[in-house]
């Protein structure tokens, strides 16, 4: 059984401060080509595509002294002949060393960690995880602020929906990090997870209803994200929102002088072009700091370089035949050959251990 | 003039005993990289989406030390701007040291081979040969039971259509095993290779009409294939065999306990998916095979290893400059600058040196 | 400030001559890897497909010792989510040491260098330069013919629109060599350009009318070009033009016993396959020169060989930030965030600094 990166959660934070001290070391000696992986080829499995995400873990796997294959482009792929993602992992693992996956699917990692016998590293499945983008967002925060614990966070656009920044949450208040929230009506933080960052970690998350109200004297960090068009009913309601959410520099001309602007790009023009010129705006920085963040896990997992705390992705699942997941973009219920199983975690309730939507109508 | 690998009757018998020793060689070292291609660049040349194939070669390639450049996409290559096959390898080969090539049409990896100065390795051509696919199939019987002459290998499902099948039932004979043959009535193995495996290797196919009256346990070996839809007129039909066909657990309660079931992959749902876990479902470490078995070929086509009777494509070759080939699937009726051609083989019919089918009226 | 490569004007004459030193010595160990680039990862990013143009980078760079990630397909990159170019390169330039792009945008090669602190080098922008397809051309008559100065050329085929064809006459101009033009009427060579040769480089360009009248014994090199029906109102008139300007077997006839056939590949049937067993047919030599030569621009702007003369692709502009540039085919007219600029050359006119296009309309 190798180690798995399907979800933060898999990472303990001891787990987690020895990956950024790993990256640190890479990013020490940036734009050399290291001795340490020559014999691994890491495959890239792209159901979707996402240029960005693949060219950063195979740039990771290069720097390390691997080597690559990649499978960029959904249409020429085996699903298009009607393979399951199980069978194609458990061909694709003997060309790898470590797989990198990207699916449209939610709990596709998982699944493609269980059946595969090599290292599988979630690059983003359907709406839920993304967990190499939150390494990336805490190192950022970590590198430019020094430190987590204490660091305000205002997190500002659409709460709601995003993966990126509902596993940031959690990863900061993890950290001891305080957050604040700007969102527009409707878009809030889901309760649920502000009631469980509260139970878990103490966090309470201290609330803005626009930009200008948002005291960012006190923020050390700006991370902005998009509000997409499709949330809104009303296109005048989403140009007003919009426009009162856009960072501009006279934004910043409120903010600290030490404060950092990330976001996890593509950016459209939420962040306007004038800021790019000011030191504070970290977001390419941010996108640069992906390259040592995945060599440091990708050595990690291929135990090149030891990292405690890691472990394959299916812990706490239980096989339960008779289960169905009612989450319709769930991966279950798109193959089949899938074997059945719930996973219950510390909130109590019942879950689907692949997409780990929390159940409706059970039926076990 | 370099050698290659159009046809699997390019190679002979000590040619390929001579690579699977080279492929168990490379096997016992798996998941390294080697330094014996080091200088060395393989371009995949793939006209048609064939992930698995590209990967695998790839694999190969980057495990004895070399490096490669894909054309994974059919849309974005210069035949999309009307450039012949011929014209596109004679570019290709500068920046390649050997070529794998996948491509729609029948006897494009001949032209290809032809035409370039560099080894080519037919990955495929239309329907008609894809050598690599037969010589992992005898490799993983080769490992698997240790020996091919005697073995007993029952070949299921579509015998008509797939040129995986024609392949290895040539493979088979040629190395002394024994082939049962079992088919739904249609899709039988076509008469005239059956007459050439039992003029030529003296290799009488024993048949049987389902699976249920297979003798299972007179076999070793359990070859299955899919049964595609378009092949029947009647879709109640093709559920009902489809269903007969279908190999699962409790097939192989029937089985002998060291049988093996292979099947070159993607299955849809020939075979059960509760097959897995049993340790006679071979169909993966089969697909692993690819590796070390591209590797032997690559190495002993480069020359970095040597294997004897490795010739370049052409040798029984007659220009011809009047003949066309009747057979529409043909390269030679897609692109101009192809010097016409016949060939003639020990079975006396004449050919198109490209496509090789036997040609109905012959104008020389 | 890294150098790049946004036209051929970016290089002197010193300079190629110094990148043709290098690239003799690069092609005299061809099929070697060398150890020059072990630490650089080049990233190919084509907008547009050129398979080809990629490959001949992508081959150039593992030939150095280097290594490659390549987003080779434009459906799937972030441009298709609304990022912008200059965005696009500020987050790829943390993944690379050196960037080839090519994009259908004029100017977007100069805008790429202009974001990234990497060197970019320019593998063709829409419809205005392809400079490393101009120093494969210049290096090809100079190897084939031992020198540039001196050398008659004669440019056949659609002289008006081929930027290919822009860019070879200027680049002859500066070595000296002598320019026969032979087009169809309204196909000729622009009369600026013409103009330009003669008042900057005393370049008198000679016309023949066909190719039946052009004095094929004076010229060392015959360069063919396609010309495509779309340029013609009416397809009669095209097929007549086509097939006089077709070079065959028969016209080399009447050429000198060292001339040359050179094309920029790929041919439709503006030359015959007959010509290609001729020593003269020069042009898959000419394919295969563009390995070494983008060798050498590598190694030199990677600061790993010696070249003086390189620069960065700013040097002449002018910000100017009411300036609009009028030509609709500019990367400005389609993206944002780029500053307004303008630059002038030694004609004196006024011109966008990103597509170069003299301005009609000029508000500064």
């Amino acid at each position: 059984m190798t180690p798995d990166l399907i979800s933060i959660r898999d990472l303990s934070n001891a787990a987690i401060e020895n990956l950024f001290e790993l990256a640190a070391e890479f990013a020490a000696t940036p734009k050399r080509r290291l001795s340490l992986a020559t014999d691994a080829v890491l495959t890239t499995l792209f159901y979707e595509p996402s240029t960005r995400t693949r060219m950063s873990f195979e740039a990771a796997m290069l720097r390390l002294g691997g080597q690559v294959i990649s499978m960029a482009d959904p249409g020429a792929s085996s699903a298009a002949k009607g393979e399951t993602l199980a069978d194609t992992v458990r061909i694709v693992e003997s060309y790898a060393d470590i797989i990198a996956l990207r699916h449209p699917r939610e709990g596709a990692a998982k699944v493609a960690a269980d059946f595969a016998d090599v290292p599988v590293i979630n690059g983003g499945d359907g709406a839920r995880e993304h967990p190499t983008q939150t390494l990336l967002d805490l190192y950022t925060i970590f590198q430019e602020k020094g430190r987590l614990a204490g660091v305000t966070v205002a997190l500002c656009g659409d709460l709601k929906h995003g993966r990126t920044v509902h596993s940031l949450a959690q990863g900061l208040a993890r950290f001891g990090a305080r957050v604040v929230c700007i969102a527009p009506p409707g878009l809030e933080l889901p309760a649920g997870l502000q009631a469980m960052l509260a139970t878990q970690h103490g966090l309470e998350c201290i609330h803005a209803d626009s930009l200008e109200s948002l005291l960012l004297a006190e923020c050390d960090v700006l991370y902005v994200t998009r509000i997409q068009k499709e949330r809104f009913a009303d296109p005048l309601e989403f140009d007003r929102v919009r426009s009162s959410y856009m960072v501009s520099r006279d934004t910043l001309t409120r903010a600290r002088e030490d404060a950092i602007v990330l976001h996890p790009l593509p950016r459209v023009d939420e962040l306007d072009f004038s800021l790019d010129g000011d030191p504070r705006a970290a977001y390419f920085r941010q996108a640069a700091y992906g390259v040592p963040v995945r060599m440091a896990l990708i050595a990690a997992l291929l135990g090149l370089k030891k990292v405690d705390d890691l472990h394959p992705a299916a812990d706490t699942v239980t096989p339960a035949p008779d289960f169905h997941c009612d989450n319709p973009r769930c991966i279950t219920n798109a193959e089949r050959g899938i074997p059945a199983a719930t996973a219950s975690f510390s909130d109590g309730a019942l879950r689907c251990a692949y997409c780990e939507a929390v159940q409706e109508e059970v039926v076990v």
